[in-house]
């Protein structure tokens, strides 16, 4: 025994080693209880370490309870009565008989465990994450080292359910500039955009069946998180400026629904932004219905060119209906988990305390951290570059897919994608099967669709691809899209 | 116009005011669609600053689509067809009719809502976080400039849904420390305890009619969750030791359980450390029954004394039955929403599919921050400081609770509480409500019972009382106590 111990890590105290080394020889069971320990001046000979190394492991021993230690006598292994692990019989269980359809379904709409994952080389055109060359991280460590000397032991403890305050105050004023009325509204921080979404369908009831309007297509993880908070999805077909309102007002002709959710900037898949005058004639048919709208504020600091256009939380003025979400994960840095749900004040007390039930509150340190950084004035000068690159890639994107590849309708008014459509029948599937043995892949549009349809789109990130792989990239989907039209 | 501008923040550039206030005129319908705004020469006069400074808010305001030029002619004001919130009739919605059970109930059952609050000077023994003062800010620091260093960007843009890999591979050999046999186990991070226990719950499966196990009192958030869960709970009463077995097993010749939920160390509220012994027998009833257990992990890392008794999870060998969820949070920094599920590898993809829908990932900030702590070392150290001052506060809190309260029992080892009993019909809330009149409040310990009972019962929270307002604040608890007994 003892001539195995190998100095694994070497940032790791030796003592600790060593104590470890031991704890594991006590719960394999081959030191056995009031078994005596070699003397730390013997035991350091055994091991090749100092005595005084010895004397901090047993003493870390000690403390754990795993070692006693008699006047004078020596160390001794303290009786475990539950050392081994074969105490107890060990059962197994069939996990997945135990679980319940939520579980189930879960696992069946994670996309992240279906999709194809790219390679080392493969130029990938599925993500719509920010690109992280943009990130100012000397800002960010400012911000933390900032807001850790203001109130680092406030940071590190519990906060508030609801939000790091001054995150909420200054999140308010940055949505009363966006014109919204803050009147009888108020705020809740949740570990972003998602987390806001699956609490406020977690709390909805299903008065009318459980019945949603949405455009068609639409963000797939909300596809996904209606369906397991048990909604039915009308999906309303979009047109270039923006949902089809005739379509809407037949689909409101014929029953009632619980609630609708809408994308209107930078709409995830089609990259459409709502026109303004149809954002007022949207809201007016919502109103008149009395429908409430779950607003997504995906990419709206995007927003880029064209004359402004109003969320519609501020188009709905004083009236409550409107549930906005907001995040900046698409924009400023997603690690951090932070998003907000501007609403209603009844309903966000409701919300907070759902929040507070599933997981007590977001990070604070995520929250100040973004709290401090936005106080310190860096959002305009980063969203100023970000909004420049991402529209030059947008353009160069935009240029290489009318160059190379045979669709019958693109889309996008910037942001960080775009969707192709091609002629009916074309499969995109097959062209991704295809483009993937050759290095290159990107997300097939069905997924977005409501209703089964789809299957001749896709959609197109650029936000973390070089030019020169946008180039290259979209040359060989423009090939092989073209030698599956022809076969 | 114009003359009731004001620079509001000394910390905000004031281009971005004067952006800001032209904005609010334009949203208000101040100021309408294709008016021409003054050149920026006399806006600077009008509003008295600089010319350089109208012309950065100006060139913002175009930015953001508020405002238009002409080539030499000047700025305008955009038309804006949804500028005002009047477009659309606003319509009021009753939320409250919109909700669901599960929403009325997070509310009913959040005690943050209902509890009695602390005013400024209030000596309060209901809180068992950590102390503050005890938090070693600088190391904390250095492990966020570590790994910002490291990888900054990776930190900042998504991350996996499971969890920071470098913070899993840690745990797991933390938990191999602890004697868990890892073979066919997987972990997932979550954002605390309560997120990992709120999406087991909503995982598991009702085979039996939902009834669950637990110690009675139990921690009153998992109370919580399992009833909004919809679970059925059956509580099991406390000895000294850990649960009553006698009547843990006329209960499971009762019926059929769906799971078992188990503090076994420094229990909350009752402060028991369930001994080595206890914790086979009980196991080997789950097994013999085959009933899944969720482990709380809940303050194991203060254990400070005693023989070593393993985790419930260690004592199941390489069975699969035992779910355990860890926390740092009552130990190092609660502000990091980190905690984890240590389980059956099947069981954890589940999961992990849960935590993707529910909110994409834990804080990678968090994580990679509490990772690089413990990697540079310092957990053994602070726990080390720690233990010894929640011990030296422990037994004299104890002291305290022996020399001015009349109470019938007390139980707790040590940890950050202790729980008091007085004799029958001995009302807390009563003595509560005194208390509070006379500036010392504490947590009544019925909140805890699973059954309506505990009325006599109160949780004495030391944790962040000073020695000086411990004794005061028992001594007034004390002697209210006392007239309470007499009257």
């Amino acid at each position: 025994m003892f001539n195995d111990f190998e100095i694994l890590e070497e940032d790791v105290p030796v003592h600790l080693q060593v104590k470890q080394y031991i704890k594991r020889l006590i719960l394999k069971g081959a030191l056995h209880g009031d078994q005596k320990l070699a003397s730390t001046r013997e035991m350091g000979q055994l091991l090749g370490v100092s005595r005084n190394t010895v004397i901090a492991a047993y003493e870390g021993l000690e403390e754990e309870g795993f070692v006693y230690t008699l006047q004078g006598k020596g160390s001794y292994v303290a009786p475990l009565s539950a050392a081994t692990g074969d105490a107890v019989p060990p059962w197994k269980t069939e996990w997945s008989s135990r679980l319940n359809d939520y579980a189930r379904q879960a696992v069946d709409l994670d996309r992240m465990k279906s999709g194809i994952r790219a390679g080392r080389n493969t130029i990938s055109f599925t993500s719509i994450a920010p690109d992280d060359h943009l990130f100012d991280l000397d800002h960010v460590k400012r911000a933390f080292l900032d807001r850790m000397a203001i109130e680092g032991n406030v940071l590190l403890n519990y906060g508030y359910a609801k939000g790091y305050k001054p995150l909420i105050e200054f999140l308010m004023r940055y949505m009363e500039q966006k014109g919204v009325d803050l009147q009888g509204k108020d705020m809740l921080i949740t570990s972003g955009f998602t987390e806001g979404f699956d609490m406020i369908l977690a709390a909805l009831g299903k008065n009318n069946g459980g019945a949603v309007l949405c455009e068609n297509p639409t963000h797939h993880t909300a596809i996904k998180n209606l369906k397991l908070n048990g909604f039915e999805i009308k999906g309303i077909p979009m047109e270039h400026d923006g949902i089809n309102l005739r379509e809407l007002e037949r689909a409101l002709s014929e029953r009632a629904y619980d609630c609708a959710y809408f994308v209107p900037s930078y709409h995830n898949p089609t990259g459409i932004v709502t026109s303004p005058g149809k954002r007022i004639a949207l809201m007016k048919l919502m109103a008149e219905h009395q429908i409430p709208v779950i607003e997504d504020g995906f990419n709206e600091e995007l927003r880029y060119s064209g004359s402004h256009a109003l969320p519609l939380i501020a188009t709905a003025g004083r009236g409550n209906g409107v549930i906005y979400i907001g995040s900046f994960s698409k924009v400023l840095f997603p690690g951090l988990r932070v998003g907000w749900v501007l609403a209603d004040r009844e309903l966000i007390d409701y919300l907070e305390s759902i929040k507070r039930a599933r997981n007590i509150h977001t990070s604070t340190l995520d929250q100040s951290v973004l709290f401090q950084y936005l106080h310190n004035g860096h959002l305009e000068k980063y969203l100023k570059k970000a909004r420049a690159e991402y529209k030059r890639k947008y353009e160069w994107t935009r240029l290489c897919c009318e160059k190379y590849i045979p669709f019958a309708r693109v889309t996008g008014d910037g942001g960080l994608h775009l969707f192709l459509e091609f002629e009916e029948n074309f499969d995109t599937h097959q062209l991704l099967e295809a483009c993937s043995e050759n290095g290159v892949i990107f997300t097939p549009g069905d997924l977005f669709f409501t209703d089964g349809g789809g299957v001749n789109t896709m959609r197109v990130g650029f936000s973390r691809v070089s030019d020169e792989d946008i180039d290259k990239g979209l040359r060989i989907i423009g090939g092989l899209a073209a030698k599956q039209l022809e076969g």
